[in-house]
């Protein structure tokens, strides 16, 4: 088990490091910055790079959400949830810091920037409402976790699962970095605020509970969608 | 077979949700949109996601003409055909609704702008006419097929075909935007146009047409090119 | 055969349609384009999706060069390698006249832009002398043939091959698009070529010699690398 | 022994012209430039084509600290180590100077420009410290071999590891690209370093260093993470 929990460290440790760390040393590079494309890309590969380096330890979860919507859809022992939860939150948190190291040897660096941090109302990147931040945060994460639990599904293709996964991830954030900065990941979400403090620790709460609900609500739809799930 | 619409339904659902979102959403985002590029792949990724997501359960049609072309194909029943278009339709019109929700949290968003509907003439985004348009669409959707039909044949590589048939996608969004903003997807187009009504339902005529069309005629060819089909 | 030549014929009139498809119609368009980025990930992608669409049945060429490294390499039989070019040729010209068709419903379209015709020095996109195009195109078709025969070979992954192959098309885009815009596939530079006339025609030469030459060498070259092949 | 010699050099050239390349020729032409994504997915690529053509002939290192980490997880053997990396670091050379060739064709073409070589401090592409660089290359160079070890493990899915782990430098490239240009590999560094001379040769040894120890960790982390791996 102790394995177990040191790969999800590494593995959000890396998820955190190198979404946020794209977005905040090269999306905006003067004139050949990756921009949002780009980011998008690099939060879902941190996930494939995963899921096909520690799956066969861990599972490969990297996010509390996913978690707690693999245990709704009966996919994972309810023992285990808070043991991986805690994991992902610490890795992230040293992922966050990390990239504090590297982002802060560059003249001019503002914490105060975000590293990256989600946020809805003034601190949505489009000023998009939190309305409209909770319903896509939650609809995000809940066809996140369709995705995950139909592609890691017995009657699906196992090898091709790992790529699925990481590649809806980019495609969530190609939707929606505008809205929320895109969490879909509580413990994504924690790392940047703990190091920003201020308004993003305040509106933190918003991407606990949002991609919590989305995962708790599609593990159930998927259950039944899928019932040889049970056999 | 309730279950196979309900996937169907929340499929396409997500394809218009993360393609149309995209385009809204991020497409033109200031500095560091994801631009078209970021739209096709966003298209792509949604069908990616969902063939292996639920790939097992509906076959992951998500399209009329696909399953138009399928049917012409001798691949799939001619009494499923109405139902899947059907479920296909209404997961459009509720991704679009969606959308619309999301969207309508900034301040100054204007639904005359489109949601992403498709159009020719004066509104095709490259200003692009009726005839441009028509071929268009007829050509993509035939090879679209074509490469659905080829993919998910028994000589091909089945696990692969799902990122085959999803790149497709991308690939004729990559060329075709500026044309019609691309449908080859009677239903992503009804979606939005619904929503949006006025020129959008005026020109939603050439968007069921030449992709049931394309389609229609790819079963046919393609059918003849893989005889080893009929066995 | 006659089935293969046809196979032939569709995948290569795709390429052209494609690749420059969206070189013409999408690269440039306001604020949004693609670029070369999205047009080096057009060309792949054609190879990509028609690998695993028609790859069961004539082996995908859709590239005399790609032909002529195979049968140097030992793979493909002397007496099919003139009717496979014959049906590429013929297919680029069809797709690059189906280009024009929908290029031309735009208003101020110009076919002496050039269709995405293969250049060098002053018709090179970045100017490059004859000498940097000469190089690149037999550096790069040989690497794009070793790259085939290596994934295709036995002891590769072959349900991997049509995407390795595919996206070394889109290396190969991504680092030479300036110099020459890149051919490395006689084919995909007549069809062009003959819609354009003039310059285009007279450059032709070269993008048959340098990627018939790199292939020619590549085949001979794996051919030692990978002994077992002769097995 | 010396057929993997000499693909290892095949390789190693294609990482550095190709990476190297398309930095240099396309990734700030004018309004069309592939930017920094562009050059993350052609170092990407680069490997994965690779890894496909040649990964069953030499394993496909490409790179000294791949060896290094892929020897100190128990993977390789140390009487290869030093023959692996003067075939790799020759491979480099030869790179670089085929991509000086290709440039040079260019009116104006300054080599001053740096041929792609990788720096800190003043010649970080961003101004980041040395502290950054080191910080950057060693943690990068340390998650690079965890996704190779964890990836062609004998529990993980073969087929797909040269997609994972390509997509993993591509994935290094879009965070760390503004802080060094990105190494990770001591002799992608050192083809280019050795065409520039000047300040390229003396800020080498950082990427020889960080990278290497980086690698050193990785395989011993791994091991004890990845128990099973002894037997």
């Amino acid at each position: 088990m102790f394995k177990k929990l040191v790969a999800e460290f590494i593995g959000t440790f890396w998820l955190v490091l190198g979404g946020c760390g794209s977005a905040v040393l090269a999306a905006a590079f003067p004139e050949v910055g990756i921009g949002l494309l780009g980011v998008s890309l690099a939060f879902g590969l941190t996930v494939v790079t995963m899921a096909y380096a520690i799956g066969h330890i861990s599972g490969c979860h990297l996010n509390p959400a996913v978690t707690v919507g693999l245990w709704s859809g009966g996919r994972f022992p309810a023992a285990d949830v808070v043991p991986y939860i805690l994991a992902q939150v610490l890795g992230a948190i040293v992922g966050a810091f990390v990239l504090y190291i590297i982002a802060s040897g560059q003249a001019g660096f503002e914490l105060a920037g975000g590293l990256a941090s989600n946020g809805y109302g003034e601190h949505s990147p489009g000023g998009y409402t939190l309305m409209s931040g909770f319903v896509t945060e939650f609809v995000m994460t809940f066809m996140f976790l369709i995705v995950i639990l139909g592609a890691t599904h017995k009657l699906a293709t196992p090898a091709m699962a790992g790529l699925a996964i990481g590649l809806a991830l980019t495609l969530i954030h190609l939707i929606s970095i505008p809205v929320t900065n895109t969490s879909v990941n509580p413990a994504r979400s924690t790392g940047p605020a703990l190091m920003v403090g201020d308004w993003a620790v305040a509106q933190l709460w918003l991407f606990w509970l949002a991609p919590l609900l989305g995962a708790l609500v599609a593990g159930i739809v998927y259950r039944w969608l899928s019932p040889q799930d049970d056999d």
